[in-house]
């Protein structure tokens, strides 16, 4: 192995103290002095790596190895430091930490590169904060959208004021901006945050594309009732209607089984609430994804029919609005060709897997190509503590960057 | 018509000022200075009807009209004064208005009956300020349980506070309990608070008995994880199991058209309830109820079956808990006759229903035969500002409720 696994393991164990909940998780908010504390830990690494190191005005940390044409476009890896508030030590940090050490082992072997390499942890991908997430990858793109700095976190603290605390300068947005170009490509190693590679018994995997979610609140109203004296006959149970609209989904995203479609209500909310009285009012969200957007749209008509039928059976009133609808972004197939080499290289199954949740690639994937592999999360779990995957699994993975990053440079 | 309907309509409208909310809402709490001021109210009106009046230990008001044979058993009548946080003018309140109106006519005719007659504003109904009902009803009957006085309410007051605020003395319980024996039936008149009457466009009906409600809380449990990355196959989803069960206790309720059974889910709590990750718990409530205890619990039994059935295929683990599990108290088929033969006499017709939610009449129906008789309520709502009763049917009703009493007085 070219990469120094036990180098990458100390790294892993060093940032998992910094905002450490109980024995394995993490809680290292966006903005705060903990990610800058992990700010300054991955930046001596860097330093260690070749890199110069500076925090940007969306809070961004970069790593910069400069090549010996800077004019080039960079190639631009990374991920983030911030984790979820009741997180895992792996989730985003992967991503910084495996292409630390894939660009050491690069410098170390005498590498200098023609283009620049950096890396960045993008500031607040998670999004729990201040409910919007990928912010420091938006920022570097000018996506940022109307009114984001005035969204305030629970204790009303506004990004805003976060960011000038963070030392941040908010009227210098631009200068941290990436010139359209600018970017040759983007290279995300994340864990899978899903089961597949874990339950195929597969240490890592070329990922696809990330899934465009369609977010939906769907709202029903019917009519209250006493629980005891409302004939079923005469009925209108909103939260009959939106059992029947759950069991709906499900056999719609489950029509094809050869398919990745997911469909999910993850959410339900009922007025009045009470056991002895009929539902007059429930509110629920739903979560379709596919990487076939084609088909997602197919599968979305099938439920707003669906929808329809139900609602109009149990005399119930609907209103739905579509919070999210993003369009799967596709890696570049010359990335993935790339990766595909790698694992063979490694003697590896190059399973491709589609990414359910989003990441920093998402937002780079409208300015560049992009590429990510997936590292096995031990039975799927993520944004938990139990989140694990294994030092094996991440060398395996950082082996792999190295290699693309290698090949990459080469063009 | 013997009654009179204008005083009557008069007592609803002086009584509808006392903790009025809104322009026809009412929240009037049991032992508090609103209900002790309904209590003085209705207290002026039992005395224009030649009762005595008395506020017992368990917080009831007690009018008393002294027969001419005090040691036979008391007719009882009555219902509540207290109302729901936000409730309406008629629920409890029509029973107490509609018997004080019945005896004084019965006064102003000048019978002097051989049994005492009483009627009875039994204390908290409602049961919601301490999440227990039927305080004075079950009270005179010597059923209070263990533990029952140091409930509290939302502001930390527990019932015996509150008692002794109110001027009870909760050490002479026995003084104000009811001896075996010594009451001769009870005579309930409410508002349905469902909607049969009024779909059948019938002012007044019959009820057959109260159906006992069976009270499940049933959890579920699966496994979270992300909405976009675990596979649907692989999917322990909690909510989805759920649904089913929700959709499968339709079923069951409405196998047998002809059946009054009813069956509710009222309240559904999801864990973490995030819109992208999959439900791990779900709990929710079951409320089924049936005139007939043996197809109740059939029913049950289907339900079961269902649960376990459906818990199965989505790998889910469950609990349920037995919160009540009450038998169906029929009324008495003497005092239905009656009542039929006064329909018949005011040229009614004699619909006959269940019903649905309890009332005070429940715990009277252990110690004694009783009776019940409906008043229509508008679009079948209660426990709401909008709850409506017309006093043309409340006049009805109470011309059927002091025929009744004539008659019984008679045995």
């Amino acid at each position: 192995m070219k990469i120094n696994a036990s180098r990458l393991q100390s790294h892993f164990e060093a940032m998992s103290l910094i905002g450490k909940i109980g024995e394995t998780g993490t809680c290292r908010p966006a903005h705060t002095a903990l990610e800058k504390e992990g700010f300054l830990l991955a930046s001596e690494w860097m330093h260690s790596a070749g890199m110069t190191t500076r925090i940007d005005n969306f809070g961004n940390l970069i790593g910069t190895l400069k090549g010996k044409n800077p004019s080039l476009p960079v190639l631009m890896m990374g991920s983030h430091l911030d984790s979820q508030p009741y997180g895992g030590r792996f989730d985003g940090v992967a991503g910084v930490l495996c292409a630390i050490e894939a660009i050491t082992t690069l410098t170390e072997n005498g590498i200098i590169p023609e283009r620049t390499i950096e890396i960045i942890s993008f500031a607040d991908e998670e999004g729990w904060r201040f409910n919007k997430g990928l912010f420091g990858s938006r920022g570097i793109l000018g996506k940022l959208e109307e009114g984001e700095l005035q969204r305030a976190d629970k204790d009303g603290i506004t990004r805003e004021v976060a960011l000038k605390e963070f030392g941040c300068d908010i009227t210098k947005f631009k200068e941290s901006e990436y010139a359209e170009g600018s970017i040759y490509c983007f290279l995300e190693l994340h864990i899978e945050q899903g089961p597949v590679l874990d339950v195929a018994n597969l240490p890592i995997g070329i990922v696809t594309g990330i899934s465009g979610p369609l977010w939906l609140t769907v709202k029903l109203k019917g009519m209250a009732g006493h629980a005891g004296s409302v004939p079923m006959p005469m009925r209108r149970d909103a939260l009959l209607g939106a059992a029947e609209i759950i069991v709906a989904l499900n056999e719609i995203a489950t029509q094809d089984p050869s398919t990745p479609t997911v469909g999910t209500v993850g959410t339900i909310n009922v007025f009045p609430a009470s056991r002895n009285i009929i539902p007059e009012e429930v509110s629920f969200t739903v979560d379709l994804r596919d990487i076939d957007l084609d088909r997602r749209n197919r599968y979305e008509k099938q439920l707003m029919d669906k929808i329809e039928a139900i609602t109009k059976k149990h005399q119930l009133t609907y209103t739905i609005s579509e919070d999210t609808n993003s369009e799967p972004r596709y890696c570049a197939e010359w990335i993935k060709d790339i990766y595909r080499n790698q694992f063979k290289a490694l003697g590896l199954e190059a399973r491709e897997l589609m990414s359910g949740p989003f990441h920093d690639s998402l937002a780079l994937s409208y300015a560049c190509d992009y590429g990510m592999i997936f590292i096995r999360s031990k039975d799927g779990i993520s944004h938990n503590p139990l989140e694990y995957s294994s030092y094996e699994d991440l060398s395996l993975g950082t082996e792999v960057l190295y290699g693309a990053v290698v090949e990459i440079l080469k063009k």
